[in-house]
């Protein structure tokens, strides 16, 4: 490779009608995923697994020594090529996550109930004229005859020049007695509503006048780049010099980038999103919002703001109205965020009735148990495994993802989505494949692997169990997925001894987030992850945080709802304990906690 | 001169304690006029005058083939050398406009009454603890114990790290229920005024808490550059591309090295001025906003925004603190602004009793004739001339320039401001100029040059009139000054025809602004700028413009007043009739115009 330092270039996604910069020396994957282009990575670009295949239309790249094209004629790895000058790249089907399964799968179609805080008027303004020769916003104020208190500078700023190109025809966008913008008649009201994962960030594209979901797109939160846990991120921000502010352009990055995707999705302009709802943990939430965090990274782990906030997109930096309030939903302390809070409004009607437990699995783990109108709120930093990251044969729930593993006549058998050959583990199969692992004696309580087994082999020094011919479950595997269920089932422990109850007093367990929609119940209690109740008592409601930010952003009532909740909750501190080290080792073991 | 592109070099103004960047090729003067560093430049950069004196104290640079160094050993032209490197510039102290007399001086020391809409109050937040880890903006708003509606993200990003380092005690800047900042308890409240005038500003530093007057700054406007008036300024934005942003970044870096230098003198802190109000005429506000300016280029002349704005410093682009609102004061209508509105406020106990007229001269000079209740106001576009722009020997009111021009026994003699060897002719000189000239015969009432005079000599290929041995007078000039003074009087003459009064019924003639308060009136008389009324009807005012924009930042019940005084203003539009150029015709002769 050349050691001049080379001009700064493009990538034409023809495709996807965006244009992204690079930074030299880059791989084609690198700057697609950190400009959040929704590029296929089962492998995260180590060059291993072959899902990120892209095809160069026009300009010069190099190779990566392994990229042979063995892949087919001309489509090549993504994370195997650099360019060296602008690029038209073509995304190969296959690896375009259009729409990524695991986080916006659910209520398609939806219509919730809108009582929207913005709202649109359409006034017809008379011109203006020598005996008259009234100012622009004057002249529509008086046409629209309801009190404004203010409007926004971006506002005024569009107001001549469609003044004068619709013949005074003009559409109001107005929150409260303030004018956010202005826009031709004929414009749709359109909301963004985001619930912004540690690992995964989901996106929705609403019409605010008939609460109807227009799109839903998911991507990997493009923050991985610095560290799978919030923790990693904390740090990065803290010691790197703009750490913080690399973090805070990563996210927004890829906010902006769906908001994009959305909109072309659907035909729509992102000048229309005039307003906006974002949920997260509180790390997410800080960093994204630019809020500092070295408080927040050490105890007694303080937020610099915990209730809800109103920011302008455009002090945010997120590239739809300029005049547009991001509302960012209220966090609840420690790491329990906005997107539990939300999680919470979602599930109101099925936890209202009786004691009853929240559990949203990530790599940050947020549990709630309610009881006697008390809520009882804690988080758990589970790490990735049960997602699949960090996980060797690991990936995200794509075509070709380990979904399924069971035992059948003493056999270890695999489903993979779109029943396609086998490439990796997402993360309930990753579940699955422990539970059948114990099933079969592969592993033992403590975790184990018999080197006896005839399916347990030898893969780089360390023992692993083979699932099909080309996918293992390493010891290290395992390890981590043991370390994840003792840090929820811990948790969900201690929320028990504080609140005086017992496992079966929990009569609604219900288990939020994408992949507590897909994992197996029964291989969760096998593994000791959630205590042994009958199965009738749990409720996997898929990304209720997904549904509780898009009804923030429809209802106002919800939006005070989502307040009132997180000033409900009381946070829970475990991170200090010696209860809950003592409490994690004995609950390492893949037994159910009670019985250990 | 090298062909090669210059990399990008920096000029550190060392008194000033100022570090800008320069373009290549740039002189040291363009660099420091076009980030409001402020150079007196009597010629405007064309070599002529010698007033722009530096020294290079470090780095490269280039020399005009005629900047011999006469000038001094190591005085240098500004305006005839170009950096190639970093340069460190010392000025001389006679070439640092260091308070410009024209727009600041008056009520020095002055101590207005004080009601600021913006208020601190001092807490002490108790530290977050494992037991009670609650957000750090949520434990300030329990130890502030009064309602916040609002805080600025810019505010809750400063408050963790300000809380660690004092311990808790922290000062809150509140505007009503809205958080805006937050600093130290011993840090003051500090207030921005400025006067945006078409070809200078004026900048005054404020105490919030007593009203007083710490400190005021006035430069050139940079825009200068672009057009003497604001038809050409206009007609930039216009047709240019990016000809507004142009305009809009050069004002405001005018203004932010006001604020800039006004806290430099009194050892302040940007970050401390946490309120700022601006006036201006409606060119100069639109400019300044980034709003479009087409529809105010052209009849009928329609502001986008006429109404008093609120816009936040961050996005205004105003470097003080970020949470802070900048107040724009409404505009009365086409040309007639904000800064009109101000002048009106500071003279209001003058003008209420009985008819009265307000006349702000300037590059474009407005008037308000005030009878019995109702406010007629007028804008004309009298161009620099008066002021001493356009004008052959013309220069700002600095040292060596000519301000009383008089005729004793029959001979011409001049007075100088500092009693410097004269250079050049500020404002009121030129004005005394032509009285004394028409005195004296040298001139006649059609405004021509008699070359039978000794006086009258050729110069460059048409007549003009020696003041003294290097400052002349010429033909052009006069005419440029009878262009100016037929357009004041005839917008003072159809106010008063439409209000039905005349000249003779004007009881107070207020003559505002930094221009007329140094006019002799005997000689605005006699060449027919100013109706002949008895002298004592007559009051000097200076710059109420700046002092109306000083209480409207230091007093909300005069905040209020200005836009009911701007409410009540009824604009008189006089571009496109046809009774104005009749009579403007007529009022080129150096008469008064009712002897005509």
């Amino acid at each position: 490779m050349s050691e001049h330092p080379r001009p700064p270039h493009h990538l034409d996604f023809v495709d996807l009608g965006r244009k992204v910069g690079g930074i030299a020396g880059e791989t084609v994957f690198q700057s697609a995923r950190r400009n959040g282009v929704r590029i296929v990575g089962a492998c995260g670009g180590r060059g291993t697994c072959g899902t990120c295949m892209v095809r160069i239309a026009g300009g010069g790249i190099e190779h990566h020594p392994d990229e042979d094209g063995s892949h087919g004629r001309s489509w090549l790895r993504a994370c195997r090529i650099t360019p060296r000058t602008d690029c038209a790249v073509e995304i190969a089907p296959r690896s375009l996550a259009a729409v990524v399964r695991a986080e916006t799968e659910g209520e398609h179609g939806e219509c919730l109930a809108v009582d929207a805080r913005i709202v649109a008027v359409d006034v017809q303004v008379p011109p203006a004229t020598l005996a008259d020769p009234t100012g622009d916003t004057e002249r529509m104020a008086r046409a629209l005859d309801r009190p404004v208190d203010t409007i926004e500078l971006t506002a005024a700023r569009q107001l001549p020049e469609l003044l004068r190109r619709h013949d005074g025809a003009v559409r109001v966008r107005l929150r409260g007695d303030s004018i956010i913008g202005f826009s031709a008649v004929n414009r749709p009201l359109l909301g963004l509503a985001v619930d912004l994962g540690t690992t995964n960030a989901a996106a929705f594209l609403l019409d605010l006048e008939s609460g109807r979901r227009l799109a839903g797109i998911g991507i990997e939160n493009p923050q991985v780049a610095w560290g799978a846990d919030v923790i990693s991120r904390i740090n990065h921000a803290i010691r790197a010099p703009a750490g913080g502010e690399e973090l805070r352009l990563a996210i927004l990055g890829g906010l902006n980038a769906l908001a994009h995707d959305l909109c072309h999705a659907v035909g729509a302009d992102r000048a229309d999103i005039i307003d906006a709802a974002i949920c997260g943990n509180t790390a997410m939430h800080h960093l994204l919002a630019g809020l500092p965090v070295h408080q927040l990274g050490r105890a007694p782990f303080v937020a610099a703001v915990s209730g809800a906030m109103e920011v302008g997109a455009a002090e945010l930096g997120l590239d739809i109205c300029p005049g547009a309030r991001v509302h960012l939903v209220a966090n609840v302390g420690g790491f329990v965020g906005g997107d539990h809070v939300t999680a919470l409004l979602a599930t109101e009607s099925r936890w209202s009735d009786g004691t009853s437990l929240v559990m949203d699995i990530g790599t940050n783990t947020e549990i709630s148990l309610i009881h006697d109108g008390v809520i009882l709120s804690a988080s758990s930093p589970s790490g990735p495994a049960l997602e699949g990251g960090h996980i060797s044969c690991g990936m995200r729930a794509a075509e070709g993802a380990i979904e399924r593993v069971a035992v059948v006549d003493g056999r270890i058998v695999t489903g993979t989505i779109g029943d396609k050959p086998a490439i990796g583990l997402c993360g309930s199969g990753v579940l699955d494949a422990v539970a059948s692992l114990l099933g079969t004696g592969m592993v033992d309580r403590r975790g184990r692997l018999s080197a006896a087994h005839a399916d347990v082999i030898s893969n780089d020094g360390q023992l692993a169990a083979r699932l099909t011919p080309g996918v293992v479950l390493t010891q290290e595997d395992i390890r981590a997925v043991q370390l994840a269920k003792a840090a929820i089932r811990t948790a969900t422990d201690l929320l028990l001894d504080r609140a005086g109850l017992a496992a079966d007093d929990i009569r609604h367990f219900i288990i939020a987030g994408a992949f507590g929609q897909y994992i197996d119940i029964a291989s969760g209690i096998a593994i000791g992850l959630l205590p042994a109740l009958p199965p009738e008592r749990f409720e996997q409601v898929g990304n209720a945080a997904g549904l509780g930010v898009r009804r923030i952003l429809l209802s106002r009532a919800d939006m005070r709802r989502s307040v009132e909740l997180a000033a409900r909750c009381q946070y829970v501190d475990m991170s200090g304990s010696k209860e809950f080290q003592k409490k994690f080792m004995s609950n390492i073991a893949l037994t159910n906690g009670e019985t250990s």
